[in-house]
Parts: C-alpha cells; sequence; structure tokens
C-alpha cells in the first residue's frame, strides 16, 4: 500500500506505443474509432495530459523533458470498473450457490464485518492494491450498510488520488439487521456521506439501493428524492441478474410492471443512473433504459459464476444504450479487466455473437469512462485529461511469448490480434505498471 | 526444456500435505472419496510410488531417507488433459470464429507447418514445457496429419519420461492437401506408427480421424480395422461438438442415424474410444456411448471460446460414462486444468447444476485416469502407481493470499473450500513444481 501525491509536480513524459478509441467502434468502423500510435509520446504536466502525439511530432517541442521510456510496451487509458463490491475482496469465489442463497450464505456474514471501521480500512486498501495491479484506475463501488465503510473507501480512494465513485449500500429488508438501515437512516446516512464526499477531490458518490428486493418502497422513494436533491450524483443498483430475483421482484412489488419498472415508480432510471447485469432484461425494459440513457454494466465473469444466463450486449449496444464492462467482484472472479473481457467474449460467442478486442478494450476504456459521464477527464489520451494509464507487456508468460510477436503492431490488424491474444491469455502479469495522474502507483517492471 | 531420466535412482520421499481420491465423488459420498493427509510421505523408489501414508506411520521406516519438504505446500497427482492438440499452440487464441470456420481460417493454415519435423519438434518442447508448468503429467494428444509431427511429439515426450498418448490425424477429405492423407495412406502410415510407437517406454497410440466431416466412410473404415488390428490402442475424435457440424455430419452421412452412428458404424465406438465435447449430444447417442464404454472429454473452456454450447456433465456422469477433463488448447484458451475446472464449474452453473471442488479435481486426476484406463498406474498416490505428481502453492498471488489461509485445512470442509479458490482464481502461478517419475520436471519453488 502506497500513497502517491495528488499531481506531478515536474512536466514528464512518457515514450511508448499507445492505443485508445476516439469513437465507439460498436457504431463506427473500427478504423475511424482506433488511434494508434507505435511511437508516440505523452506529456504530462500536474497530472494532465498536455500532449499526446507521435514522438517525432512532438520531439521538437517536448524532447527535453525526462522521458520514461515505454518503447516495447503498449500504453493505454487506465481501465474503468462500472460495477465492483470493495467488501466482498475476501470471499472472492465463495462455493456452490446462485444469487439469492449466495447473498445469504456468505456476502450478509461478510459485510457485516464493516461496521468496524479499521476493518474497513484494511480490505480497502488490499482491494485498491489489486485494482492497481490489474490496471484498473476507476471503480464504480458499492460499500456495505455501514457509513463507515464508506469513509474507510474514499478516505483510501483519496490518500492514493485516485478517481472513485462509491455509496453505501441502502438496505432495510430481507437481510439480517447486522447489514440492514432503516429507509429514514439511509436517507439521513446517504445525505450526510454526499455531503461530506460528492466532489471532493476526484471522488463521486453513488446513491446506492442495493437492490429491488431488500428495499421497501418507502426506501427507493427516499433514494430517489436524494437524486432530486443532488442532481450530479449517481444512482447505482442492481437489476435483472437472475431468474429467481426477477420473479421475486415481482412478487414483493406486485403492483409494478416489472423489475425496472420498480425503480422507474421511484424516479431512479435517469441518465445517471448505473444498473449492473441486466441478464434477464425484457425488449420493453431495453427501450426503457435507452430513452431514459441509463448505464448497463455488463459482468460476464459473474454472470457465468454464479450462473445467472448471457447478457446480450448486442442488443444494448443497438439500442445506444450505454455500457460498461465490470468485474463484480466477489460474483465475479478476479480483479483483471482483461480476464474480464474474455469471458465477455465466451458470453458473446454463446449467444452467437462477436466481440471485437477493439470493441471489448472501448469498453474498458473510454466506452466506461461515457457510461460513468466521466469522458471529459477519463477514457483516453485527449489533452486536458486526466493521465491515469496502463503499461502493458504484450509479452507476459511464455505463450503469450510464443503468440505475441516481440515486434510492436505495424497495422490495426496486427494490433487487433496482439491485444486479442492479451485478453485471452493475459491477466495481472501484462500489467507492467498503472500510473495514475501521471505518477507510478504500480510496477512489475524491473527496468524501473 | 529439460530432459529427464526415466526414473529415479536412490530412494527418495516427500513430506507435505496430500489430497487425491480413492473412488469417484459423482457416485459415492465425498468423505469416501478423499484422501487428505495433512502430514504425509510418499516414498517413491525408481520412480514408482513404494509407499504412502501419514508421516507419523512411516517415519520408522522410511525416516532416514533423503526427504523434500513441502509441508506448507498441497500435493496432488499429476492433472490428465485428455483432449489436446499440440500442433495449435501457437494459436491460441485465434479470433472471432465457431468451429468450422475456426479450423478452415486458423487450424488448417498452422497444421500444414508440421510436416517440417524440426519444426514440429520446436513446438513439441514448447508444448511439453506449458504441459509442465501447468501440472498436466499425461495427455491425449492429436499431432497433425503428419507422421513427422508424430515422431517429434512423441520423441520429445520419451525424454522426458512423460506418459503420453498420441496419434497422427487421419483427414483425407474437405482439407486442404497440405494436411490431408489419403484412406489408404493413413491407414499404412498409421499402422507403422502404432508398430513403432505404441507400448513403447510409457508411450501409447491412439487412432485419429479428426472427426467425421474431414473422413470419407472409406478412412473411417480403416480406422476401424486398426482397432481391430492392435487392439491396445486408443480411438480418439471428436463428437457433437457445435451444431452446424452435427448438421454437415447428416449431410455427409445421410444413412447414419446421427453423428454417434457414423462412428458406430466404423466400429470405433469402443471402450477404448475417447470422444471430445459431447456437447450436442441426445438422449440416445448418451445411452449407447454408456453402453459401449466410451469416455467423453469435456473441454468447456473451448466449447466457451467456440460459442459451442453447454456439455451435460451431470447427465454423462449419471450413465455412468467415463469423462475426463481437457483443455482443448487451441480450441481452449490456456493450458492450466486448474483455470479449466473453473470453466467447467460456470458450464455447469449456467446449467444450473453444481460441481464441487472435489468432482473438479476428481476429474483431472484420478477420473482422467480411469477414463484412459491408466488407473493401473495413474491418478492417485496407490503403492504401485507412477510417482507423476504436482506440488501446489495455495496463496501464489496477493488475492491467494488474502483468500486462502496460510495455515493447511484441518477437515475436509477447509480443503474443499481451498482448493475451490485454487481452481477459481489459481493459474500456472499455482504450480509450484511437478515432479515425473519422482524427479523434479518443473519448479518454481525458489527454496529449492
Amino acid at each position: 500500500m502506497t500513497s502517491a501525491p495528488l499531481s506531478s509536480d515536474e512536466p514528464v513524459a512518457f515514450r511508448g506505443a499507445f492505443l485508445d478509441f476516439v469513437a465507439d467502434p460498436f457504431h463506427q468502423p473500427e478504423d475511424d474509432c482506433v488511434r494508434y500510435l507505435r511511437d508516440g509520446l505523452l506529456v504530462v504536466v500536474d497530472g494532465k495530459i498536455q500532449a499526446f502525439g507521435t514522438y517525432g511530432s512532438l520531439q521538437g517541442a517536448y524532447g527535453e523533458l525526462p522521458i520514461t521510456d515505454y518503447r516495447d510496451r503498449l500504453i493505454v487509458p487506465g481501465f474503468i470498473d462500472t460495477h465492483i463490491h470493495y467488501p466482498q475482496t475476501e470471499m472472492i469465489a465463495a462455493y456452490g450457490e446462485q444469487l439469492l442463497t449466495w447473498l445469504e450464505q456468505y456476502t450478509f456474514p461478510v459485510e457485516s464485518k464493516f461496521a468496524d471501521k479499521d476493518y474497513a480500512s484494511k480490505i480497502a486498501h488490499i482491494f485498491l492494491d489489486e485494482l492497481l495491479r490489474n490496471g484498473t484506475t476507476t471503480a464504480l463501488v458499492l460499500a456495505t450498510v455501514h457509513p463507515e465503510s464508506v469513509d474507510a473507501f474514499l478516505e483510501a480512494s483519496e490518500q492514493r488520488g485516485l478517481r472513485m465513485i462509491a455509496g453505501k449500500v441502502m438496505m432495510d429488508r430481507n437481510a439480517p439487521e447486522s447489514v440492514r438501515d432503516t429507509a429514514e437512516s439511509s436517507y439521513q446516512q446517504t445525505k450526510a456521506l454526499i455531503e461530506k464526499w460528492h466532489g471532493r477531490g476526484r471522488l463521486s458518490y453513488a446513491v446506492t439501493p442495493r437492490f429491488a428486493p431488500t428495499s421497501t418502497p418507502q426506501q427507493l422513494a427516499y433514494a430517489g428524492r436524494l437524486l432530486q436533491e443532488f442532481p450530479g450524483v449517481y444512482l447505482h443498483t442492481h437489476l435483472s441478474e437472475n431468474e429467481n430475483e426477477v420473479a421475486w421482484v415481482q412478487e414483493l412489488f406486485p403492483d409494478c410492471a416489472g423489475y425496472l419498472d420498480v425503480y422507474e415508480q421511484a424516479g431512479l432510471v435517469t441518465n445517471r443512473s448505473v444498473f449492473a447485469h441486466g441478464v434477464q432484461l425484457t425488449e420493453e425494459e431495453f427501450n426503457r433504459l435507452a430513452e431514459q440513457g441509463s448505464t448497463i454494466a455488463h459482468c460476464p465473469t459473474s454472470n457465468l459464476f454464479l450462473g445467472s444466463g448471457l447478457f446480450n450486449l448486442v442488443k444494448a449496444k443497438e439500442n445506444n444504450i450505454p455500457v460498461g464492462i465490470a468485474t463484480d467482484v466477489g460474483g465475479g472472479t478476479g480483479f483483471s479487466l482483461l480476464q474480464t473481457l474474455s469471458e465477455a467474449y465466451k458470453v458473446a460467442q454463446l449467444r452467437q455473437n462477436n466481440l471485437s478486442s477493439f470493441q471489448a478494450l472501448f469498453l474498458a476504456t473510454l466506452g466506461g469512462a461515457q457510461a460513468l459521464h466521466l469522458s471529459d477527464s477519463l477514457g483516453n489520451f485527449g489533452p486536458g485529461k486526466d493521465a491515469d494509464f496502463v503499461v502493458l507487456n504484450r509479452q507476459p508468460t511464455p505463450l503469450l511469448k510464443l503468440r505475441n510477436s516481440s515486434d510492436l503492431p505495424t497495422n490495426l490488424q496486427e494490433l487487433a490480434d496482439q491485444t486479442f491474444a492479451l485478453m485471452m491469455l493475459g491477466d495481472d502479469r501484462a500489467v507492467a505498471a498503472t500510473y495514475i495522474l501521471g505518477k507510478l502507483a504500480h510496477s512489475t517492471d524491473s527496468r524501473l
């Protein structure tokens, strides 16, 4: 665990191969979306991107700066995980259940420990270490029902200068008392946390009712009220993950016309709302999400591990619904968004669809930034944005040494092939270094 | 690449925690199947297990032997991969296609290189290095259509003292000329290879028509004739992987009553036959396989990567069909059987079934040995068997350090939990060392 200052003091530059996106490869030809500089230069001043272009074009203006040489590496924007539970870090890979029994047997007992702020802080730092080791620089994070768990997480994030979004879980029924609040207390606690944290440095707040079954209509109404009172905050919850869950929601809310409608009636379906999963969405619900501009966090590893089903990514993108990729740890089985993209590919294949490596990497970078309304400051190497980025080693294992040429790709086809191999065969070992605001936050690169 | 002598010269012993199976946990209570010695001793003489028991019980008789101390490790029998293509090592993770186009676009061009024996030898050694790095000590392996590719692979296996089964692909239609033989030449070449390799040291031969669509009825009949002429050899092929493939087989063999029947009419469905995949099998085909005692190689990673579908493991085991686990590299996306078991768990979950960690590890050890009729010499630590084993590190990554206690499990429930985490979160890094006939063949253990 290390703490990084908020910004670089002296201008610095990074030389290497750079890959980022300037448009959405689900909607436009990939050639128009992918920006690949085989020998590029990224200039960072005070944690922000001052200039970005080919080394040749920028050498004159910036050649005198101290340059970190990553010429055999591939540098991409920091990965964005749009749905993850930090308190579930220690219970990852819990055996044998599907969603509802998994929550009862494993999740609630572990989450009850987070009333203890010291414990929460300890796990928060382990969690952030894991994110950085895997190249994830921003995440939309659920804490637990305890306000202390939010304080612990956002303090840890602030110490490291990370751009993070988090919220206290609101949960006032169908859960043990140790992880339950009340409609009224959840409102008061969330309000106080928003006032304390939202917009402080790089941090933002998400109003976070866990999911419809563990909130009374009163609590959901309070959540809606908070969105009205604090227009900049996010709404973050789960939606239509598992068949039994959907059926249970219908029982619990007999007057609602389906799962999404429960949230809609409470005023929770907005263009700042992020819904995790959406595996069981109906045609009409896809349309409603599109109309409201809400985001879906696609969690393929979790959907496979918990047997929830196969998300229809193609339909979501065809409907212009913003989609981010997400590990959903602890339902997901790892922190690596590269490995998560590999599972997203497999889910697409089982649906007889394709997912190209550029589409996949878009989801983990600019797509995630757009889905979270952060593309002004994150998602690619556009000047003025925050210098959060990842240095990828294309040959971190013997198998990838065989599969990927040591030569940098010379065209987009080779680049697609190498990045596909990295996504299918790579893991945390492919992340040679992670930079936050231009400062080294994680490195396995022995050359540094 | 290292070459190991065929056997140990001096008696040696290994002390550590040992896990193996003495019966099938799909059919009997797990308590009756799992053998766990928290402080065990394995005594190896001339590459074979001389004695196995608790350290306390064997200390008197063997305490004077040189003992390799693995007391914080978990030692399991070597993993058995029941279906893998060594020539596809370099084309692993090829993008974007399902089975039939994937074969055409990627596989056949790569396999054509294996007419060159030097090239084949080079890849064979890389492949064997990968197997050992991942704890796989025995595999049922497809070469290419070229006899040289079999020689190269079995020579490399022999040098390292490995128990391997391999065969030349027979393929006389629906493939480019560079990877095609004829019915007659495939018979002659296979016959010569059987005579050269089958039963030589630890090596066995598998008659290997690739799959029904690339063999004429004449070639399949020749394959059946070889099984008659050489009763000890295996039959190894693909079966009912993908919906389009099944439909194509029905077109190509209009007189057959389904995919399996094509093989049955040629005399290829026996108790020494191993069929990879079986994703699309009908009820009747499951019954026929059970009657004949044939084996299915379950390839979950490949079935997800190529979008083939979800194998019904429960039905196969209910029918008493022997099942092995398999990576199916290059359709599979890695050499790790631990990671493959993780994908098997996910496939089971999507089918609303469970797969316990003991059932999973059984598939990779004793289950695989039984499926390949090798349980006389492999699969567990029974005295007299070959000393091929794997030393597992239960905490190879920061996440597994958090998830798994550093204390060895004290009961089967803790053992199940730790091994489940290892299977869901582990990879080659969990393999601290691999032993072949009691000799170190791979190690990442800095203590040695």
